[in-house]
């Protein structure tokens, strides 16, 4: 059982879907890509870190790499939406460094909603995309690049001040207790954390306490722990040159060998190899 | 009185016009940059190097840079368009120096008709950089060549071959002995060329060649060959470091001195003074 799904992009991924039947992702995703999910039609019920939230069309969800996020239907099974992922450095075909990091420095994991002559622009950019998306040849990643890049000059403008670390919940039928242990687990997840004291802190049975959380995450208490805590040390792999013992210390595991089972149960491969696997590639 | 206009342009200039008067150009232009003219609605004549054309909704004219050109209205007095001109060394803001020499390779001054998805795409472009033409600021210029991109991997496509260099009177009402004159003096403006001897060529008087002609170009004949003319003078003055003589030589100017008449009476300044001048600010 795969309980989080590692989505690895290495270029951009476009897609459009306009689907009649309900549909929910059989795991948490989380990517080292940049993704940008545009609702169009019908209703999506997204979760992604401390947000809670019903898309509705005009709806726009940024979703940095490394954040774990879960879609599924709820009250309509119709939907339409666009979804684009990206690695963040492939916009260095158009921009200097220089630019390309001020311009991410904007971004950061948001739901945005636009209206009007905005979203009429937005819409226009993604047809753009998606009528050049399958060619190949001269300039033709370039010109795919180019409309990824007039999206963002499009977004950044709208992204708000970089939140408070708070719970947000808009438009969704999460309780306020759900959320509030969602959040303690995001900002928390470094320090060993058991499901009794959590249930108890927010004055729910244990049972009660797990439906909720599940049916608010896509994933049961010790799963979402296990990926808040893998997406860390997924990162800290890549990123870093820390031993295993100093990544199981930061990411609150018990012990390599912890840390290491719990990888090895998703990934099918342990922490080091998978860590010089990537190297190899990059 | 200036019988050429050089209209010179630093950046990107971009307009839309939707005008209810005939509009006629007062003086035949050339630029130092790329000109893309595209009729949204009416009618326009334009006449371009080998090409008198009436330009209907859908048309899109490429003119190179040097490449003299006159526009005025003729059967309708509505129209609009959009016009574009950029210098072809500014899209190096987002291709390689090679993938730009590349990409301008296939463009060549012409008339295309667009229809269908590809002229939805093309306005759809344009509509694009309008709306971001008047932003200042932190990569607002490399947005607005982004649609110039977008627009010339469009059009680059649908190029025709590089035709020979043929009369070409589409759709319009200039006589082919007009066209005929017009061909052959931009075919040997490096040689001795009068007036008698050409209308002679094409069997009409010289009062009915020249009132036909100037209809045609904008230009009276004698300010037609020296607008030819000067256009690659001004060109050698720029790209070479031949000499006036040398250069008045391979533009069928008489002398050094003959030269310098006619390009002071246009320029308002000594060839020698230009080319300092150009060589100062770039």
């Amino acid at each position: 059982m795969y309980p989080t799904l590692f989505l690895p992009y290495s270029g951009l991924f476009f897609d459009y879907i306009e689907s009649h039947k309900k549909h929910t992702m059989t795991v948490q995703q989380y990517h080292d890509t940049y993704e940008i999910y545009l609702q169009t039609k019908g209703e999506r019920y997204i979760f992604l870190e401390n947000i809670c939230h019903a898309m509705k069309p005009g709806d726009v969800c940024i979703i940095r790499p490394f954040d774990l996020h879960y879609g599924e239907s709820r009250t309509s099974d119709y939907y339409g939406r666009y979804v684009l992922n990206f690695p963040e450095e492939k916009l260095d075909l158009l921009l200097t460094q220089g630019e390309r990091q001020l311009l991410f420095q904007r971004f950061h994991s948001c739901i945005l909603h636009l209206t009007g002559e905005v979203w009429e622009r937005t819409l226009t950019i993604l047809q753009g995309l998606s009528a050049c998306w399958d060619q190949s040849g001269f300039l033709a990643e370039k010109l795919q690049y180019s409309y990824v890049f007039q999206l963002l000059m499009l977004l950044k403008d709208r992204m708000p001040e970089q939140e408070e670390p708070a719970i947000s919940g808009v438009s969704s039928d999460v309780r306020p207790e759900i959320l509030q242990a969602i959040h303690y687990l995001n900002e928390h997840y470094r320090d060993p954390i058991d499901l009794d004291t959590i249930a108890d802190t927010v004055h729910m049975s244990k049972y009660h306490f797990c439906r909720l959380f599940s049916k608010a995450t896509g994933a049961t208490f010790v799963e979402y722990l296990n990926n808040v805590r893998l997406t860390k040390v997924h990162q800290m792999l890549l990123e870093t040159a820390l031993s295993l013992s100093q990544i199981a210390e930061q990411t609150g595991f018990s012990s390599p060998g912890h840390l290491s089972r719990v990888f090895g149960s998703v990934y099918q491969m342990s922490p080091s190899k998978f860590r010089k696997q990537k190297h190899d590639i990059s």
